[in-house]
């Protein structure tokens, strides 16, 4: 509820803030015309932005395409506000996102190898205000990362990255590491990496919900490490089973679409994708 | 099954034509792997783009869009292909296609306000090589066009155009003044257009399913004349209900996109729209 409000009174007046939710409905349906689509209630979910999908592109062109998109949430990386940021800096920061309808609603993935690192990390939550720090701590560190998150009241999202490298390869190497530590400790269930690792992400969403913190939603060609980006819809995720088990497990946090397929020109590849999650999404609901 | 097997033998090598129908699925589960997709039926209809959403574009920006979306059907519009082309362009401009895996479905549409003007369209729509004519006729020309659609064995979709032009408001419309002539004589529904007059595409798709021919994919904010293109499944169209009716009434034609908005900048919203389409799809197909 406190994102929402914020997104609701932070940028009152934008004309694109009119939009219910996520701006996948966009008018309200009656009795009396009955081609119109129906009302739908809204998700706890919402569809967000990984930063990392505009690793290519300046803050500006994130926030136009997300504009364009009706899309109003990102993970904020650390290339478009990095982690020295003063508070002169990240006021700038945030008031840019709003003039553009988009909260920064975490930050992350940012590899923590030492305790400095960690340090800087939940300092630079802080500042820039958010509750959720999506992260990659060195497997040593997760103690003193667990200190960290009772001293901030951050919550961390560790993020899998599949067969890619060996730090988290998936969803249940994440939570035989944290399931002991403070309820804060979870996961960014990337579904991607983790049908890259072998493992099934719905099952995953569903045993390991309590820790679900984030997700990076994203369509993947193989379920090896040889799959590969692709736009949702075209590869192996069973994307109307992930919606229904998202609202299942009463996920309320953000799908957030981290396209890495065509990273220099990914422009219609995340609109294809934007427009099959909200398809699928409309389409489930009834 | 012409069309579609024309589409395999025709382009056959090219690597995106070892997709299955429109693309939509690129990969087969198995009963081991339950995170994939589950294998699912063709639909009878197919995505396809009409011609027109591509007006300031030339050829090869429309094919390499089309490709790049995995959409396999073109509506030829004029000013891609000129109503005067001779036979060797014609051959020139179905090779083009045909390196894209793109096939020229039908041709138009075409205004036709004279006799003149109704010999060339079908002169042309058989030199090109379809079955299919997209048209709007003036309304006494009609009985004319008749005995060229007997003569040619083309078939005539008339274009109905909403509130914006007197010709054809509506699918009614089309159907009270065709419904006692040849049965190949018959409408491309635009369902867009057909909601701004009032009407109900949905309905209408049911009620003369007889006499569709071709589909104008859109949607649009408003059912009245102050309506106005938008990105699919951001406007008042229910496109589950339109997808669940294609299959109801056996629909086997293309639902082209006719995507009217941003005309300049489309593609961003174009490939929202065939990813919306796309995962009613798949979302409804189970």
């Amino acid at each position: 509820m406190r994102r929402r409000s914020f997104i609701k009174t932070a940028v009152a007046g934008a004309a694109v803030m009119t939009l219910p939710g996520w701006g996948g409905q966009m008018y309200a349906a009656t009795a009396s015309t009955p081609y119109m689509k129906p009302a739908s209630g809204e998700d706890a979910f919402h569809l967000g932005m990984a930063g990392y999908t505009f690793v290519h592109f300046n803050l500006e062109t994130t926030l136009a395409t997300m504009k364009r998109l009706n899309v109003h949430y990102l993970c904020i990386k650390d290339f478009h506000l990095p982690l020295d940021s003063n508070a002169a800096q990240i006021a700038a920061f945030h008031a840019k996102l709003a003039e553009y309808g988009v909260k920064g609603y975490a930050v992350g993935p940012i590899y923590m190898k030492s305790k400095e690192a960690v340090d800087q990390a939940f300092e630079y939550a802080k500042r820039v205000g958010v509750d959720l720090l999506v992260g990659v701590p060195n497997y040593e560190l997760l103690p003193y990362v667990e200190t960290k998150v009772k001293q901030y009241d951050i919550r961390l999202a560790i993020h899998l990255h599949g067969p890619d490298m060996p730090l988290y390869p998936d969803a249940t190497d994440i939570w035989n590491n944290v399931k002991d530590m403070d309820p804060r400790m979870g996961m960014c269930l990337d579904i991607g990496h983790d049908l890259r690792k072998g493992s099934d992400p719905l099952v995953d969403l569903k045993r390991y919900s309590s820790r679900v913190f984030d997700i990076h939603l994203k369509d993947v060609t193989d379920c090896t490490k040889a799959g590969h980006a692709i736009e949702l819809g075209r590869g192996r995720i069973d994307f109307p089973r992930f919606v229904k088990t998202l609202r299942k497990v009463g996920y309320a946090g953000s799908c957030s679409l981290e396209y890495e397929k065509d990273m220099k020109d990914p422009f219609m590849g995340i609109a294809e994708s934007v427009g099959y999650f909200r398809a699928v999404c409309d389409t489930t609901r009834k």
